[in-house]
C-alpha cells in the first residue's frame, strides 16, 4: 500500500547528559518514514530542505525504499534547524535554537506519482499546510493520521479545528489533549476530541505509554521501561511512523489492528531512544523488531482465569 | 489463609473540587483490610485508635469479616487525624492537618490468635514499628509486603534499610523509588532496590498504573482511565490490600499470580476513587469486581499473530 508522510526534514543539534551532536539529520518526516519503512515498502516523503542538506542523508532514505521525489531542495536556502538540550531526567528539554528557514514558506508539492496514496501521515506542521496536502490529493486516502502540537493550538486554533474535521486519527500528547479539550480527565478530553472529527485518538504519554480511544473503547499500552534513555528526540515521530506503516502493511482498519499498530509503533520508538538521532532506527532487523514486540507482549500480558 | 494488616486506622477530613467531608473513617489499614476482605475471609487488623473512634466504623470492619482483636482503643486519647485538600488536577494535594495522637507512641500488640499469620501487610508506619511486628510473630509469614513513603527515607533511612532486608515485596511510588535508589531510570532503581532485600518491587504510578519487578522480569499494568476521580484518598492502600488479599486467596507465590494480584488491586483502587473515603469499597459485589477486572483485560490486551 502506498503511504505518504509529510513533515519536516531537518537538521538537529542535540545535547543530552550522555553527550552532544553536531548538526545531524532529523525532522518528523525523517523519523516517521524510516520507522514506516520496516513495514511498508512504498513510503513517499513530502518535505523541503535547503541546499545545505546532505545527499548522503537522502541516500539513506532511498536505501530504505523511501521515495523522495516529493522532497524539494531549495537552492540558496537553508534547512530547518532545531537545537535542544535535555535535562537530567530526559523528560524535559530546553529549545536552544529554532531556525525555520525553508519551512517558513513551505508549499508542499505532490508529484503525480504520489496520487495513488492510500495512507497519509500529516506530520506536525502548520494546519494550513496540512490542509493544502489534502486539497492537492485527487482522491481521499483510506486513512489520514494527523500529528500536531500545542504551538498550533496557541497560534492557529481555527485552522487546526478545520483540519481536524478532515482526518481519521489524531496523535497528541496528554497535555495537548487537555489543552485542546479544556478537560483534565483524559477520558473526558477524548470524548470531546472524538466529536471534533477524528474517529480515533491516540494520546502519547512518553515513558507512561499511550492510550487509544475509539467510540467507547480504550486501549492502553505501556512504554518499554528502559535502563537508559540516550536521546528521546524523534521518539514520537518514530512511534507515529511505525503505527501508520504497520496499518499500511495489514491494510485493514479496525480497533484490533490499531492496537497492534500502537504496539509496533511503541517498539520502534523504544529503539529510537537508544542512540542519538536516527542512528538506531536506520539499522534494524526484522528479528530485532520481532523480539522487541515480544518484550511488549511479556510486559503487559496477564492471564486471569 | 490468615492475613494480618498493620497500619493506621484514623480519621480523615478531605476536600476535593467535588466537595468536602467532616471527619470520616480512614487510614491505611482500614482501606487495605476492606479491599482484602473481598478475597480473603481471614483478615486481621493491628492498629490503634483513640476513644473518639466510632464503634460503627469498627462494626463495618467486622461485618466484612475483619478481625479487630488487634485494634487497640486508647482511653482518654484521640485517633490519628489527617486533613488534606486536593488540587483541581486531583494528582497533588496539600496536607492541612496531621495530628499523630495515638500513633505517636504506637506499640503494636499481636493477640495470640494472630500467630497463625501466613500473609502480612506492613502498612506505612515507622520502620521500627514495622520491625516490632515481625519480632513479635513467632513464625515468619509466607509473604511479607511492606509499604513505606519518602518521609521515612528522610528521617529513618537506616531503620528502613534494616526493615527492607526482612520483607518479600516492597510497594512505593515512582518518586520514592528514585529517592531510595538514587537512580532516575525506574529500571535501574528497581535493580538496586531488589538488592536491598525485597524479591519483588511494585512501583505505583497513580493514574499511569503500576510496574512489577522481579529478577529480570517486568510487568506493567495501566490504571483504568476514569472520567471522574472523585477522591483519591486511600487508593494506594486499597491497591495494596486487594493485592495481598488476592495472593492470600490463591496462596501460591509466583510471578503470574503477582501479576494477577496487581490487576485485582488496581481494580479495587479504581472503585475507591469513585466516592469519598471508604464509601465505595464497603459496598462492592463479586459481580462488580469481576466486571471491573474484565475492563482491565479489555484495556490492555492485544493479539499479535
Amino acid at each position: 500500500m502506498s503511504l505518504i508522510i509529510i513533515g519536516s526534514v531537518a537538521f538537529d543539534a542535540i545535547e543530552t547528559p550522555f553527550g552532544k551532536t553536531d548538526k545531524i539529520v532529523g525532522g518528523a518526516a525523517t523519523y516517521a518514514s524510516l520507522a514506516a519503512s520496516y513495514f511498508c515498502k512504498n513510503v513517499k516523503i513530502v518535505g523541503v530542505v535547503g541546499e545545505d542538506f546532505h545527499q548522503k542523508d537522502i541516500d539513506t532514505l532511498n536505501q530504505h525504499g523511501i521515495d523522495t521525489t516529493g522532497l524539494q531542495i531549495k537552492a540558496g536556502e537553508k534547512s530547518f534547524f532545531w537545537s535542544g538540550k535535555y535535562h537530567n531526567d530526559m523528560n524535559s528539554r530546553d529549545t536552544l535554537v529554532t531556525e525555520l528557514n525553508v519551512l517558513a514558506d513551505f508549499d508542499p508539492i505532490l508529484p503525480e506519482s504520489y496520487q495513488d496514496c492510500e495512507y497519509l501521515m500529516l506530520g506536525n506542521l502548520a494546519p494550513q499546510t496540512q490542509q493544502t496536502v489534502l486539497k492537492r490529493l485527487k482522491n481521499r486516502p483510506k486513512l489520514i493520521v494527523l500529528d500536531t502540537m500545542n504551538f498550533w493550538m496557541d497560534v492557529a486554533l481555527t485552522d487546526l479545528l478545520e483540519t481536524l474535521k478532515l482526518v481519521d486519527v489524531l496523535t497528541i500528547n496528554d497535555e495537548e489533549a487537555r489543552q485542546l479539550s479544556g478537560e483534565y480527565s483524559l477520558v473526558k478530553a477524548a470524548r470531546k476530541i472524538l466529536t471534533m472529527g477524528p474517529k480515533y485518538l491516540i494520546i502519547k504519554k512518553g515513558e507512561h505509554g499511550a492510550l487509544l480511544f475509539h467510540e467507547d473503547q480504550i486501549f492502553s499500552t505501556p512504554a518499554l521501561p528502559l535502563a537508559e534513555v540516550f536521546d528521546p528526540t524523534g521518539a514520537g515521530d518514530t512511534f507515529a511512523g511505525g503505527f501508520i506503516g504497520y496499518l499500511a502493511k495489514v491494510n485493514t482498519i479496525n480497533f484490533n489492528n490499531m492496537k497492534n499498530a500502537i504496539v509496533f509503533g511503541s517498539a520502534l520508538a523504544s529503539f529510537c531512544v537508544e542512540k542519538f538521532g536516527t542512528e538506531r532506527i536506520i539499522n534494524l532487523t526484522e528479528e530485532e523488531i520481532a523480539a522487541r514486540v515480544k518484550e511488549f507482549v511479556n510486559l503487559s500480558s496477564f492471564n486471569i482465569a
